[in-house]
């Protein structure tokens, strides 16, 4: 188990919270719902300096009053009364704290940062290392590794599917609102550590701290600045050749920085300098946060393409063609098939489908063959190394789609039982794949032709595909992909 | 109203239909299905050889025994069998036929296109025009102008809000399998035509019926291969100054095109010969299937920006960063604002925001001022020609989504009442925005920070706000918007 400091923070056993009330409309009242949905069972102080109790927890005056020393401390308050604040927590003797507010170095007020230099001068004094200001909290799905329904949650406001990937970022929006809509992909998270200002705590300790977490596999980085540039590169190029790391950088522009400045007061910087920090340290980068999503969601599976050959299986031609444009325009591969596979393909396959790559199952209804057979012959061909899917739909969803219709109503005379079958089948259609595609080291990514929430749709979902709405997406992610495998082989 | 001979197709009082039966496991079944969603109230006369009714309406034996000839016929059959029906509805008088059925040049067994000759020959001795082979049959929204809940439908499954976007498309998948995702997009359209293999009517036939068509005002094109090349780049130069033109390329890449030749048979192309047809021509393109259905959306509202600065108003640094780095490498200008207008958006906001562009309100919960007091500063100012906002929530979702929590059950002890105002305000939130857009002429585009088919999310997209899910898409949409203003532009 981790003795690291950033471990602590988001392990606490008791957690003393300043500025929540019972309106519900405050920041630190949210932050203190995350903390109840997400079930923290540890001790909650709530300090106020007018109510017995907050949200059901009993209230205290101040620090002081609380009858032990909390883990952790944190704090949602206007800028000015901080240092006060921190002064009580050091005599209390309070090592963590999280200091959510903003209004300092980035707030015009403050432009020679008197505020941050003081408090960061109290938290020196008492030995307090702190996360923020002007930060969004922290996230841990790993408090009980035996239980993953429990979460230490002072950021996002839903609980979230457990995996071992790990965010770190200057920005709140990136570490937590992105999991505001469950539905845009099938997303899971390990930790996620919103470092705002960097007054104290910045994204080398936190970088520090994940690279020899058992818990965390693969990590996002949010960056506007990186204030130990050094020590960054060097720790980057130690993680990356273990476990992937994924960056976003947020400034470059005139108003990209322009933005970064009173954001969280960073002064901005060179693209082209982080750019060649990146490249050199092997860290994946990229400018899109739905990339950013789809690329560690997929690294986190652990499964990394043996070369850059692309397989396509489809059975629509548009949508084919332009994976297979796409994915050449992106420097992957989409090789014709050799003879003797395309023969086999011939032999399981209607004469009117495609066997050369992409393979065009054309009208075939097929389901096992679709879903199953023919990844399989493809993985084990040896002839590709990465697969794509667009195509057929459980007949059952399409059926059921019809007859919920008012006007089918009175013109279906379906033989009903035609498509049960189907719908059983469906059950085991995709874990065969997922499991070659482990077996095999070929991931496979599908597209959903159809409705994103539908039975079918939802059921290769929950049985772990990787399921894209549209034809755009998985291109550019499995070119990274390939990019980082290549980058791991040459470190081998 | 137009006279062409595909707005006969499009609007035919009579359809006779081969090859539905009652299994309804079968493409004809699904074609009469989606006839029947979408209240077609026209004749119907299914053909079978052995059925008294197919799915409820009066079958017969052939085309001979159908009690008049029909306006149109719609042919999902063998190949082989084809040019025997072919001749029967010629005999009928038939003048009119959609041929679904694949199998034709693209398949191995008919390279020559003996069977596709043979049909032509055919269809020239009877005066026959037929959309096909290989193809997804045709929508029209706008069957009854005066009424929207109808449409004459074998293509789509479900019914769409009806716009003045009109596709022409030699993929099924696009003309049709892209709407399977209602919750993709607020997606509208008002026609759409797979042309298929084009062995009678082509992409050029199509698009001289769009271009006097009143009920179109933006076109969709995806094209694998164009056969009346000189004419194609005439209509197109005719048709971009008035209406814009979208297009998607599937060949090109060596992959590509041996895709194409499985799909529709086309031999491909090169792309760099469609990217300078399109460009000389004033043709948008995309390679991206979510582009596409982005940009033409867009541009069906018709508002089309003075020049290339973007407004940028956010409550969060990092997708306004994000958005003005992304802005300034495709080309757009996210300028500074004018001390004047920095000067009143101060007055206007807490001091913690940010008023340079991008317009960072911090956690400012003004939800008037965010949703239209803003925007229509920055509008009125002539300082922006596009404006981009992501944003605020409203808080009545916030806290929805924590009171419907069961472990938050017992500790809120929120006064509701609180957040009943807001979720009245919700309703008149954007409709002022929108009609300020259309007033000066400044496209604006929203961004969800939440669940996209939230309360608010969904408030937003009925009173007609542009919403996408992340804030990636936007900028691309936005640089192409901007260009295609400029070409019109200089038109004048």
């Amino acid at each position: 188990m981790s003795t690291h400091f950033i471990h602590e923070i988001l392990n606490p056993k008791s957690v003393a919270i300043y500025g929540a009330n019972n309106s519900g409309a405050s920041l630190a009242c949210i932050q203190l719902m995350n903390m109840i949905i997400s079930r923290y069972d540890g001790k909650v102080y709530p300090i106020h300096l007018k109510l017995d109790s907050v949200m059901g927890f009993k209230a205290y005056k101040n620090i002081t009053d609380v009858p032990e020393t909390p883990d952790l401390v944190v704090i949602v308050l206007p800028p000015r009364i901080v240092p006060e604040i921190f002064r009580e927590c050091g005599e209390k003797g309070v090592k963590r704290i999280i200091l959510i507010s903003g209004g300092f170095r980035e707030q015009i007020g403050d432009r020679n940062n008197t505020l941050t230099e003081e408090i960061c001068e109290i938290a020196d004094k008492y030995g307090i290392r702190f996360i923020g200001p002007n930060c969004l909290g922290v996230f841990n799905n790993w408090v009980d590794p035996e239980n993953d329904s429990k979460a230490f949650n002072i950021s996002i406001w839903e609980k979230i599917k457990r995996n071992k990937f790990s965010i770190v970022s200057q920005s709140g929006t990136l570490s937590s609102h992105i999991y505001f809509d469950p539905e845009n992909l099938d997303l899971g998270l390990g930790k996620s550590i919103s470092v705002g200002n960097e007054a104290n705590i910045d994204i080398v300790d936190s970088l520090e701290y994940y690279k020899d977490d058992d818990q965390t596999e693969v990590i996002g980085l949010y960056i506007e600045e990186v204030k130990q540039g050094k020590k960054f590169l060097e720790l980057a190029k130690e993680i990356t050749p273990k476990k992937p790391i994924v960056a976003i950088y947020g400034g470059g522009s005139e108003a990209g920085n322009r933005a970064l400045t009173s954001h969280t007061g960073s002064i901005g910087g060179n693209a082209k300098m982080y750019e060649a920090v990146f490249k050199e340290s092997g860290i994946i980068q990229t400018d899109k946060v739905q990339e950013f999503l789809d690329i560690t969601q997929v690294l986190v599976r652990g499964i990394l393409p043996k070369g850059n050959r692309l397989g396509i299986i489809t059975n629509s031609g548009g949508p084919g063609a332009m994976l297979a444009n796409n994915a050449e325009k992106n420097g992957l591969v989409v090789p014709e098939f050799s003879d003797a596979l395309q023969e086999k393909l011939k032999s399981m396959l209607p004469p009117i489908a495609s066997f050369k790559n992409p393979v065009d199952v054309a009208f075939d209804m097929n389901l096992p063959y679709f879903y199953i057979t023919l990844p399989e012959l493809l993985m084990k061909s040896g002839e590709v190394d990465v697969l794509v899917q667009y195509g057929v739909v459980g007949f059952q969803d399409v059926m059921d789609h019809y007859l919920k219709n008012e006007h089918i109503a009175s013109h279906a005379e379906f033989k009903k039982q035609n498509f049960e079958k189907s719908a059983e089948l469906n059950k085991m259609l995709i874990q065969p794949t997922i499991e070659n595609s482990y077996k095999y080291s070929v991931p496979i990514f599908h597209i959903s032709p159809q409705n994103f929430n539908s039975f079918w749709s939802k059921k290769l979902r929950e049985n772990g595909a990787f399921l894209f709405r549209l034809w755009d997406r998985p291109i550019s992610c499995i070119k990274k992909l390939c990019e980082y495998a290549e980058f791991r082989r040459k470190q081998t």
